[in-house]
């Protein structure tokens, strides 16, 4: 199984879809026009030649995605080439059998382009909403990753756990088109989660929310646990999350963001306990090594490659949409007019040219010449991406 | 709550979503054509005017869907107007949290045109897995349905069940556009089934799959059960289901029908026990009072008309592609070219006008006229269904 990797270095986004007020207006989101502005910006992200879309699940009203396939398949039909994938999916809480069956079928919309991000889950809402115990928070993902692997490797399966009911040699359809699902773990900063991704070699997203330097130990103890486990180096892959607002200026970005993002973190961030962030440790994240990605277009740029010096990484996903920022992009055209129309190109861009990822990296890589001769970007290969 | 009624007679198409092997090539069909051509079907549907869609449940090789709300979200993307339901849920094995949680990302995209069909399920492959016992099957959709209208019912529900875990003032969350979603009650036969659907005031379906005239005294029972308990005529809905295939003759559409069919009947239907239908079965069963629709236009108007004088239904519900009938229509376009093109009239048409459905009718309504003075066509309001 990979990662389903493309091969370079792959950048992507993704939203949880908040719904919270705009601070600005004190106006509840309208989720309808909210999920038609991510559909339109998946759209955009597709054919702009972002290599991800994800989309993440909660159980709150302040969000408005609780079934990332569900979405997902919208997203699919209104796409080509992107890769899809949850943000997480919280399957601590869910039913492997059933997460399987809904990104097959999104799988099958997609033709093949299909993934699961898995993760324990940073808010706890579901465990209550399905009947699990937090005491069981660290067994029932152990448990509901063997089940989904189970499912992955083959259609017919034999299981048994403490909390699912069993399988006697069941076939779950329909089946995908992929072969396996590519199927990575979301962590936030547990080193055991980080090690049971590296001994399953299974591909590892690190959600960035602290100093990024913090992190580097957690790739080298991934690329270290799934060496050890006899994984190829070419699964360990490792992909990096953070949280994002791109301008034409810095100081324009911070602004725009400040009020949406300092509301989420007091909001919805779950150690923040109602406190909002104040605006010089907002500065502070968003300097060169902070965690936060808000800034100019150059500022970006040079965040992933220091980023990339740090872990090695290979896959960088953006989150937008915080604190209900509104999306950049018109809501998606209605079904009787052609769909260019939602895709015309917006004021500013970025071009962030492809990280050098050498051929037959051995887990410890950084940025290096790759046989054409890049140093650190690969000229070949440009993406755009269209911010406000 | 009312069962989503336009008001007038409404017809709709509806698929399993099947995949088995063409028995005139022997070739299996690939489930990404499947779902394309029901997703370009849908979206004719909705253009021509038909008033619902829906795709059914099934965890089985040969069947596409087992994930109705997947499906349908991506058919609410590419329609406007057509109502999307599921034909059925098969709740008994269901969480009705998730389910609720599903449908309301359907209604969202949809912005309002989602029902949930909930039926106990004709086949059995779900229950092994997901862990229920078939000892149960009554108990176990009594509570789930018991669970699902709470949840219908109010955004904070506390309720607890033999079968699934309890809630305590637990939210669920994305509300959906509607403030209920119609929840119709799929019915194969059994008189229980029918008089809880009364006693709740839910819209019923009758899958019609024997002789339509016994079928009536289940249409008058549930009319019956519903004003015992008080519930409002207008909240008694009933609709049919009924396996369909028309073509410009009716020669011709039982020519073409029948190796698909007879397939369809011993390969899937459980009581056929493998057993494929003789013609002269199915001759009879395409006759004038036969439960199936196979025949002409004219045919298939004459029978809509003649089981309406049975059962005083408002909603006829055609199952299409049955046993792998190929799909009338070309695949769905890709994203990039203009939708129109997936749409355009085909060979032969229906024009099914709309029966009659007299305002204030109170639970026995036959065809009568209205105040527009037709008799039992109105010809205001034609739909074009357009068939092979």
């Amino acid at each position: 199984m990979t990662g389903g990797t493309s091969g370079g270095f792959e950048i992507g986004i993704f939203t949880f879809g908040e719904i919270t007020a705009d601070p600005a207006t004190g106006r509840p989101i309208d989720p309808v026009v909210r999920l038609r502005e991510f559909i339109g910006l998946a759209r955009l992200a597709d054919q702009a030649g972002l290599d991800v879309f994800g989309v993440g699940e909660h159980h709150r009203p302040d969000f408005a995605i609780a079934s990332p396939p569900v979405v997902l398949a919208v997203v699919a039909q209104a796409t080509d080439r992107i890769r899809l994938t949850s943000t997480v999916t919280v399957l601590s809480t869910a039913d492997p059998v059933k997460v399987f069956e809904d990104f097959a079928t999104v799988d099958l919309i997609s033709a093949g382009r299909a993934e699961i991000t898995a993760g324990r889950g940073a808010y706890t809402e579901s465990f209550p909403l399905f009947g699990h115990d937090l005491a069981d928070y660290d067994e029932l993902f152990d448990e509901k990753l063997d089940l989904l692997l189970h499912l992955n490797r083959a259609e017919r399966v034999t299981w048994s756990g403490r909390h699912r009911a069993p399988l006697a040699d069941a076939g779950i359809y329909p089946r995908p088109i992929q072969e396996q699902f590519p199927v990575w773990i979301g962590v936030g900063g547990t080193p055991a989660s980080v090690v049971r991704a590296g001994k399953h070699g299974l591909p590892l997203y690190l959600a960035i929310l602290g100093q990024p330097e913090r992190f580097a130990p957690f790739a080298d103890l991934y690329r270290q646990a799934g060496a050890e486990a006899g994984k190829r180096a070419e699964t360990l892959r490792v992909g990096m999350t953070s949280h994002f607002y791109a301008e034409k200026t810095s100081q324009g970005a911070r602004d725009t963001f400040y009020p949406y993002y300092s509301r989420y973190i007091g909001d919805t961030m779950p150690a923040a306990r109602g406190q909002r962030l104040p605006r010089g440790a907002f500065d502070a994240w968003a300097g060169p090594h902070g965690a936060l990605f808000a800034g100019s277009p150059q500022q970006i740029i040079d965040k992933i490659l220091w980023e990339h010096q740090l872990l090695g990484h290979d896959r960088f996903l953006a989150q937008i949409g915080l604190g209900g920022l509104p999306s950049p992009t018109p809501p998606a055209p209605s079904k009787s007019s052609p769909q260019k129309s939602a895709c015309r190109p917006t004021r500013n861009s970025i071009k962030a040219r492809t990280i050098c990822r050498s051929a037959g990296d051995s887990g410890g890589s950084r940025v290096r010449p790759d046989r054409g001769g890049c140093s650190g970007l690969r000229s070949a290969r440009t993406l755009k991406w269209h911010v406000l």
